[in-house]
């Protein structure tokens, strides 16, 4: 599995929001939705093995984490409105610091960037803090299958999630040389991956 | 300039849409929608140096091209709804064979796939198409900051569209080892023409 985090820091923690205005009165919910996009379709068909984690820190209720997982996910479509929808849908139920499932392969809680990225310390996961100052991602050996990937939003990441995230990060990383927003990185985080996962194959099949 | 032409097969070529039904009404126009924000959307800004050619084939008038020209691009933003509302607005105007601006940076006129790739070639632009049975883009060496690329749609392109292309065109080239959409091809494309670019600054600095 391969996790990448967003966090949105106006994205609105209520399903009360019109899927016509995702970016106004949802809190820049498209960028999400856009995320959600970019990490999970392919031409023909779905990335499996991936979950997306998005931390909602808008109001009225900061602090909820929707995971969208690659390999139970059902009724999503590329389009921003379908998983905007799927977001309205987590955000009406309750969360409590336990997932629960709003729709197959969407699950919702209580948390935020610390707990997220505790998860992942635990199970050593190897983290990546996106950034455009970080080492050229193409030069980066130790990328793996597994990798979880921190993005921020249109207002980047404060310098306090900066410190909680480098601090267990593995390294930071850029996609190239211009900054890209974070719906178009993970594009280009993904096509490394699958070029590597390529290579992987081809040199398994010539041993 | 760099050029990139989608194919819409189904794409409305009327304003009479709903915003709300990108998908389905409008004849699959969010693909065109999401090909607009890659093609043209920087972290901080826009990319002025390309245009976006969307070719419109559906019902009830087939056969309209709408340009949308990042140096004179306004009242763009990154959500599909945005670049669906000037996609709507040029459709709401007379189209001629002749070019006529709807909104700034946003242009109509009648025409298909040939004329443009006419008009490319007459330029002496070189074309490319966006094929995953094509040559890998990071082994191509002559791609050049003024290209021109061709992609399809959900449907791909017709067997009659690839003949055309072929015929003018300097090659096929394939973005990784799966396929992906077009939105999604577009951000590796020029993820890569911006490395090249900055080889070439670096190169010329050296010098």
């Amino acid at each position: 599995m391969k996790d990448f985090v967003i966090i949105g820091h106006k994205a609105l923690t209520t399903g009360d929001f019109s899927l016509n205005d995702l970016p106004g009165s949802a809190g820049r919910m498209d960028i999400l939705c856009r995320c959600i996009n970019t990490a999970l379709f392919l031409s023909h068909g779905m990335r499996r093995d991936i979950n997306v984690h998005l931390v909602l820190l808008g109001e009225p209720d900061p602090g909820k984490i929707i995971r969208f997982n690659g390999e139970q996910l059902r009724y999503l479509s590329p389009d921003e409105r379908s998983s905007g929808s799927l977001i309205k849908k987590a955000l009406e139920k309750d969360a409590t610091p336990f997932e629960s499932q709003s729709t197959p392969g969407v699950w919702i809680r209580r948390g935020g960037l610390a707990k997220l990225l505790g998860e992942f310390t635990e199970n050593n996961r190897r983290i990546y803090y996106l950034h455009e100052d970080g080492e050229d991602m193409r030069n980066t050996s130790t990328l793996s299958d597994d990798a979880v990937f921190i993005l921020g939003d249109h207002m980047g990441v404060t310098e306090e999630e900066e410190g909680t995230i480098k601090a267990v990060s593995a390294g930071t990383l850029s996609i190239g040389p211009l900054s890209l927003h974070s719906d178009h990185c993970i594009i280009i985080i993904l096509n490394e991956l699958d070029r590597i996962g390529q290579k992987q194959t081809e040199s398994q099949a010539e041993t």
